[in-house]
Parts: structure tokens; C-alpha cells; sequence
């Protein structure tokens, strides 16, 4: 596919004129070809009326003819070919096998959406008939579904430049929920964005779809950004991306006349607790595991393990050494981008000059551009608690180890944490009751708790949280990955002594998509009358 | 009941030293004894903490013990007795019957909501096994439910002075979800609420619940209830009442370092939709109906229908003459109290300057304080597009009908329509073409449509949804009434691979609490394994 550097706005394609935008190869320096022309609120204004205009066709698409366009998005996105991973991996400098597995994870997840669309569970069916008998009042007839809220914006995420981008886990839920999509290509890789924004386009097309259903923007700064969560047809926002950004996203839609919801996946440090009998038993497999995770793709994962929390002692002092041997054969890899590159250098360079932070160890390094060198540090629980510096996120290959005097120390760390997507338990039976102790406070802090493995690595499925309290996200009540990331963008709409003809397909009588539905509040599958 | 003044916190009572509020009979203008001394930051720290100290023991209750609590809440409701009835009727100037149907609205919503909980669909648990076979990479166990999101800020309404306040919906709804709850009495019935506060008291006693779980503190202008709302430990607000006061909470929860969720529902005027061939056959019969729904309790209700919009022609006068004829034999009734009366009179006044718009007709009035004089206005579609004062609500038994020129200017008005809690459609089956053209717009302009029939009385079910966009409410994904509106309480949380004895007991193996899941995102009722 030839690039061409231009704005992709329903079914056509237009040049804008703001500042040029290049994607910067990071394991070289250079720029690469074509420059993309940001554009403005007359390109934000042109993709929201065409959204606006799709939004009722699309949101009363049939299950099926919604299922089968996310099905051929991802048939577009295979059809690609080599060509689309050769760029992104230019663009992202991350290797080509990582890329072809995020393109199988970010098919899959359309294909999973398909199937979650078919299903119908999304709708929350709810059917409570008449009782004209009732007394003293009698019940008219009374049903409820969700409906789409309406077009949303997407914002593309530097660290998964597919599967969190312009055909990712926002732009499938938020189809799939049946809004239409405006995104907000992330700078960093636009060659990448413009070839999956081409084969949603396509997709668009064979479906016979309103072409406002999707449309693809390019800008630089935060002028188009703005402009977009500010449009009043914008009905909801998703972002993944920095603390900083995702807050002022949420200002700006707070702001507005009529405030919409915003989600957003910011900062999480991912605290791994190590219980005393776990450490014991494991150090060293722990300790081996543990670089493992934190190095993976430069550690250039929202759910990269940035803390861990140990009593201190013979076990701990085990656990450290045997990672910072593990650390030291850890090869430099290419970060994302010179401005992700610059942030991790200062991180470390904030925690190394810290007096109450030890350096315990780092991975190899060269000269070549915008290298990750793996680092680790350790500091006492006293000196963390007192440091809200230190509960930073260092974006990148990073983590900081707590020595913590007792048990109940790790405890007060924990209840002072701020929200997390995720929260680790490292245990062995003999830990159980130290666990039960730390769950309710791991439940608070994090979407996601988990025993015996490390975070990286998501699971999309039905069972997945990717979310968690504040700064983790906007919204603790939502997730940004997985089935149920289609609640996001869904409102309930009740629907009282409607004729049959009017009614939704999905709530008539004798349950003609065979949707399961809660009928006078029990749950009944596939027939229902 | 003998009332003390007093702030009930967990289980003491506390005198404060603000301000005195009196509850005013508004049918007579007198104070009503005793006073209650407004508390500020030192009563709202106090049932905070033991808020914050009831969150995980009340959150982990099982479902049997959370439903047994509700329902004993509703018996001591019960319990009060005739006193309830008398003192609510002199605080509220609402008849003794509708104050026992009200009543039995809110004790049988207690006890829809232990229903709600026993059955569990709102865990929305979710059950992926490992697969350790799986190729390339093995799946680990993944299990999802909701958890509680911990304490939550109540602000009593003062139109349904038990439903909608210290035991209404929002505190049982909350309740039901887990979370211990701190309600902010509305000053204009501080009895009401000692006296519920107290069977809340009693019920947290009996159940041998932590103390913190409800508190209820009174404070005159807003200083409380903007300390309540920061306070750190409050992780949600519900709300009823006015747009002002809605929004000015909305931004104090955005504006803390941890945002967090406010319901508010705020303002809504309720379309009415007389489509040609229903208006032509049933103009007499509508007009009855409409004057009926929009009179009853001094139109008091957030669902008063206060628009009304048809086209033009002499079905149209012929309602309007019939509704003239019926609102001029309507009494004039006690409003809820001076402040309600004098908004109410001053929206009247202003219909009254406003050169587009005609009085139509006047309900009966008397020399009594604070009656409300039923009121019907109209004015031209041309002139509502454009005079926005004139969607403003008029808090009471007022309605303003807007002829059209056609059916293409109704869709046009619907349009232009802000967010609403309900739009009606009056058809009949001739009209369905209309009605098809207009669903989409009202869906999405409201939270529930309805179809002949009126927006007053709002069925406590599982299938409703008072809700809708904004400003009818702060969150169109939400309901305050009936079973969903329990999910606005709740969070996600993922649990990944942890063992059996540390799961919560709704997502164990062979289901032992015999709740509906999701098992590898199939619908599976009663026993998983």
C-alpha cells in the first residue's frame, strides 16, 4: 500500500494543512516518508457531522450485520500482509514477531467482539410484561435494553501501536456497541494508522456501511484532540496513553455543556507482593521470573511490574541478588520513541539520584539511539511511604523494590497506594492467611489481582479487567480490554407498552434473536413469551 | 418516636452546633419542633471513618446476610408506624395516603433489592478455566464479578420524602451493592429522616452489622454536603433534586485529586408527542388524561409531563379546549415547601411576560400559603426553537403545548430537545410510520419511552430505567429506580488464577451460591464447575 500522509475522513481522503507530522524511526534517528499534515477543527467538524449522520443507521444494524463488519475489519487488517508489520516495526522499533503476534491479538479480539455481538449478554434484555390484573395498579408492559451512546473518539496508544490503536480494543468495543469511531492516530506510528485506517474504510465499504462509522485524524500538539472531545457529537471518549493527557481529556469533557464520559488508561506501577513463605520456598525462580516480565519489550507495558514489596531478610536478600545477576544479562532494546526514551532516562535518573534509593542492578547497554537499559533499585518502606516521588510511574524497563520491616508494613504500603490496574500475590499455601488479609486492600487499589504469575501479559476474554480506581483509569468502573469493555459505550434505554412493530428486534416477543434476557427478574435463555 | 435534633452517627446520636434547621408545615407556614443544629466537617469526618471502617466487612457480607438487612430495614420502617405518616404529611403538606403508598414504594423496594441480591446478576460473574494445553501460550484461570465501590454520599430529595430520601433508592440500592452509605438529610423534612434514620439504626443493630455502615447527618446551605462529597473516603454520590445543585456536586467530584462518580438527577420536562391520527381520535380523552398526569401531587414528580407538542388544526384546539375545561376544575394543592411554591410562582410569571406564549388555562387557587394553581401555557414551535428559556422546567403543575407546523417541525423540536428522563409517543396504529421516524430521536433524548400512556408513576421493576441524558441526569448509563440501579455502585475486579480458599465465595468451583455466569462467555445458570 502506498502512504500518502492524508487525513481519512468517512470514505475519502483529504490533505489538511497544519504542521507536519513524521514518524521517526527509533532504532535509527531518521525520519520516514510521508509527512502527515495535521489537521484541525475543519477536519474534526467534517468527521463528526459524517459521524453524527451514522449514528442511528449503525447503532440499529442487525447483531449479525454488526458481528460480520468487525469480522471483515479484521479480514482487511490480515489482507495487509507483511507490508503492514515491515512499517510497524519501522515506525515502533519493535521486533516483527511481536508485531505479527499483536496483529493476531488485535484480530482476534474483533473476531471476539463479532461472537460477544451475536450473543447479545451486551444488551442487558429485560422484559417485564403487563399485569392488568395487578392490584391495586395494575403493569403495563415493560422492557429495557442498551443502545449505543453515540460517536466516540479514540486516542491510539504509542506501546501497542495495533491492538490499543486505530482498529484496537477502543475502536472494536465502542463498533461493536454500535458507535461510530473517530480516531485520533497516535504521531508516533501514522504510516501504521493509515494502513489499518485503510482497511477499516474498506471494511466499511463491503459491509455497505454509512461511511461515517469510521474516520481517521491526524494532528500534532493537542489542538485536534481538544477540538474532538470538545464536538458536541462526540458522546464518549477512549484513551490510553500518560496520566497527564488522560486528565486533561477529562477536564475538557467535564467541561462541556453536556459532559460525556471519558476513558481513559493512564498510570499503574503494578505492585507484586512476595509473601514471606512464597520467598522463602522461590527466590530464585521468582527473582528469574520477575526480570523476565519487568524487561519484556523494553517494559513498555501499562502492566509492567513497577514494585515489589518483600520483608526484608535472608529470602529478600536472595531474591535481589539473583535478580540483579538475571538484570545484568538483560540486552538494551529500542523504546518507542525518542520523547518515551527521554522520559525513562529521567525517571532513572530521578530514582539513582535519590538518597534513600540504592541502585541493585542494570541490564547492557550501547550506543545506538534510544536504547532501554533495564534498572533496578530497592529502598526501605519508610522512605517510601514519606516519597509520593516515588510512586511515580517510570514508563519503561524499571521497577523498585520495598524492603519492608514486617507484614504489617507491606500492609500499610499497600492501603497507601494509589489506584492500579493490576496487584500481584506471590504465595504458597502457607501464605493463605496473609493473603486474606491483603485482598480487600488489593480489591480496592486494582482491577485486577492476581496470584502466582506476573502482570504482563492480558488475557482478551470475558473475564478480563484491564481497569482499576484512579490514576490507573478515569473510570474504575470500566475496562478497557476484554468483552466487557462494549459496557463502556452503552446506555439503558427502558421501552414501556410499545406495539411490536416499534419495538427492537431484541425485546419482541418470542425472543426472535434468541438472546438471553432476565424476564420478571429471572434469568431466561434463547425463548422467552 | 420522640425526635432529638440530633446527627445519628453509626450507632450514637450527636447534638451539633451549626445552624438550626426547622422543618416548615408548609400547608400552614409554622415551624415544626424540634430544631436540628446544622453539622459541618467534624460530623462528616466522624461517619466517614467509620464509613471507611465498615467498607470491607460490609462489602464481604454474603448475599444472604446483605438481603436479610434490607429486608429488616423495611420492617422497622414499617414499624414507625402512624407516627411516619403524621409527621411526614406536616413536614411536606402531602396527604396521608399518598405518603402510605409511598410508603409502601419504599419498603417494597428494600425488598426487591434483597431479591436483587440473593439472585446475584449483578455480580456479572464471569468464569474462564485454565487451559494449559493451549497453544501457543496456556490460559490461566480467569474469574470476574463486581465488588462494591465503597462509601456513598446520599442527598434526600424533597419531592418524595421516603422513596427518594433516607431509605430510598439510592440508599437501598447502594446498600444492596455493598457499600455502607452517609445520607445528607433534606432540610425540608428532618423528622422524616430522624425517624427513618433511626429504623436504619435499628436494622444495623439487629443484624449485628458494623456501625458505619449508615450515618445521617443534617446541615443547612451546602457546606456539609460539599465536605461530604471531598472527603476522600466517599467513593460515589447519588442525588435528587435540582440542576444547580446537581452540577455543583458533578464538579466538586471531578475536582478531587481521586474523582469520583455523582448520579444526579436533575431536570427534566418530559415530551409528550400527539401524533395526527391518535390526537384525531382521541383528542377529548387525551386532553383529560394529560391534565390528570400533570396535576397530580402539585406536579411534583421529575416525570411531570411539561411539554406537550402536536401540529396544529382543530383536533389540536380541540384538545386544548377539553385540557382548558379539565385544569379549571383542578384544586389547588399544598406545594412541598415555600421555596418549591415561590421557584413555581416565579416560572409561572415568567410564561405569563413571555410575548410568544399564551395562557391557556388555569386550575383552581385559594388564599392558603404555598398552593399551587395548576397552569397550562402554549406557543409556537417557531418560537420555542428559539427562545431556550423556554425549556427550562417549571418545577410543578405546569405544561407548556407547542404547535407545530407540520410532523417534519416535531422532529425538528424533538431535535433540539436536551437530555430527558422520559418522551411519550400517543399513537395509534396508523401513526406507526411517524412513530418509527421519531423513536431514534427519543431514545436518544430520553431513558425511557413510553407509548399511550403518561410519564407520572414510575413502576419499581427490573426493566426501568429513570434515567436519561444530560441534564435529566449526570450519567446516562445509569437508572435510580429499579434493580440496574444497583450497578452504579459497582466496579469490576478480575481474579486470576487464585486459589479456591481465597476466591470469594460467588466465583468458586460447583457454584456454591448458585448465581448465573458466564462461563467462557456462555450463559450458565445455577451450578458451573
Amino acid at each position: 500500500m502506498k502512504l500518502t500522509g492524508q487525513q481519512l475522513i468517512g470514505q475519502s481522503s483529504f490533505s489538511a494543512s497544519g504542521t507536519l507530522i513524521w514518524a521517526i524511526n527509533p532504532a535509527t534517528g531518521e525520519k520516514l516518508q510521508p509527512g502527515y499534515l495535521s489537521g484541525g477543527h475543519s477536519e474534526v467538524l467534517h468527521a463528526c457531522k459524517l459521524a453524527e449522520a451514522a449514528s442511528v443507521p449503525f447503532r440499529t444494524t442487525s447483531l449479525e450485520e454488526r458481528a460480520t463488519f468487525l469480522e471483515t475489519i479484521a479480514t482487511e487488517i490480515e489482507a495487509l500482509g507483511a507490508d503492514l508489520i515491515k512499517r510497524c516495526s519501522l515506525e515502533t522499533g519493535l521486533p516483527a514477531a511481536r508485531i505479527e503476534g499483536e496483529r493476531g491479538r488485535t484480530c482476534g479480539q474483533l473476531r471476539l467482539f463479532a461472537s460477544v455481538v451475536r450473543a447479545g449478554e451486551w444488551l442487558d434484555a429485560r422484559i417485564e410484561p403487563a399485569l392488568p390484573e395487578r392490584k391495586p395498579l395494575p403493569r403495563t408492559d415493560l422492557r429495557q435494553q442498551n443502545i449505543a451512546l453515540g460517536p466516540v473518539a479514540v486516542f491510539g496508544a504509542s506501546n501497542f501501536p495495533l491492538a490499543f490503536s486505530v482498529a484496537g480494543g477502543d475502536t472494536a468495543s465502542a463498533l461493536a456497541a454500535g458507535c461510530p469511531v473517530i480516531v485520533k492516530a497516535h504521531s508516533a506510528h501514522p504510516g501504521t494508522s493509515e494502513m489499518v485506517g485503510r482497511a477499516l474504510q474498506n471494511a466499511v465499504t463491503k459491509c455497505q456501511l454509512p461511511e461515517g462509522v469510521f474516520s481517521l485524524l491526524y494532528g500534532s500538539g493537542n489542538e485536534l484532540g481538544q477540538a474532538l472531545v470538545k464536538d458536541p457529537r462526540i458522546k464518549a471518549v477512549g484513551f490510553t496513553g500518560s496520566r497527564n493527557g488522560g486528565v486533561a481529556l477529562m477536564k475538557t469533557a467535564q467541561a462541556r455543556p453536556y459532559p460525556i464520559p471519558v476513558y481513559a488508561e493512564m498510570s499503574s506501577i503494578n505492585p507484586v507482593f512476595l509473601l514471606p513463605n512464597a520467598l522463602k520456598a522461590q527466590s530464585v525462580s521468582l527473582a528469574e521470573g520477575f526480570v523476565t516480565s519487568l524487561s519484556m519489550g523494553a517494559g513498555q507495558f501499562c502492566t509492567n511490574p513497577g514494585l515489589v514489596l518483600a520483608v526484608r531478610g535472608k529470602d529478600l536478600d536472595q531474591f535481589l541478588t539473583t535478580a540483579e545477576k538475571a538484570i545484568s544479562k538483560v540486552g538494551a532494546q529500542t523504546m518507542l520513541t525518542p520523547g518515551i526514551h527521554q522520559a525513562y532516562t529521567n525517571g532513572i535518573i530521578s530514582l539513582a539520584n535519590n538518597d534513600s534509593v540504592q541502585l541493585q542492578g542494570k541490564g547492557k547497554i550501547s550506543d545506538l539511539p534510544n536504547l532501554c537499559q533495564s534498572s533496578l533499585f530497592v529502598t526501605k518502606a519508610n522512605d517510601f511511604l514519606v516519597d509520593e516521588k516515588l510512586r511515580d510511574e517510570v514508563f519503561g524497563a524499571c521497577s523498585l523494590v520495598i524492603e519492608c520491616d514486617d507484614f504489617e508494613q507491606m500492609l500499610t504500603v499497600a492501603k497507601q497506594l494509589e489506584g492500579q490496574l493490576t496487584a500481584t500475590l506471590h504465595m504458597d499455601d502457607s501464605d493463605l492467611q496473609a493473603a486474606k488479609g491483603l485482598l480487600p486492600i488489593l480489591e480496592d487499589t486494582a482491577g485486577r489481582v492476581l496470584v502466582n504469575g506476573w502482570p504482563t501479559g492480558v488475557e482478551v476474554c470475558h473475564a478480563m479487567v484491564h481497569g482499576g480506581p484512579f490514576p490507573a483509569t478515569s473510570d474504575s468502573r470500566s475496562s478497557s480490554v476484554g468483552s466487557s469493555a462494549i459496557n463502556r459505550f452503552l446506555r439503558p434505554v427502558c421501552y414501556q407498552n410499545l406495539p411490536q412493530a416499534l419495538l427492537p428486534e431484541t425485546l419482541r416477543d418470542n425472543n426472535p434473536v434468541g438472546i438471553s434476557h432476565l424476564f420478571d427478574g429471572k434469568r431466561v435463555s434463547k425463548t422467552v413469551k
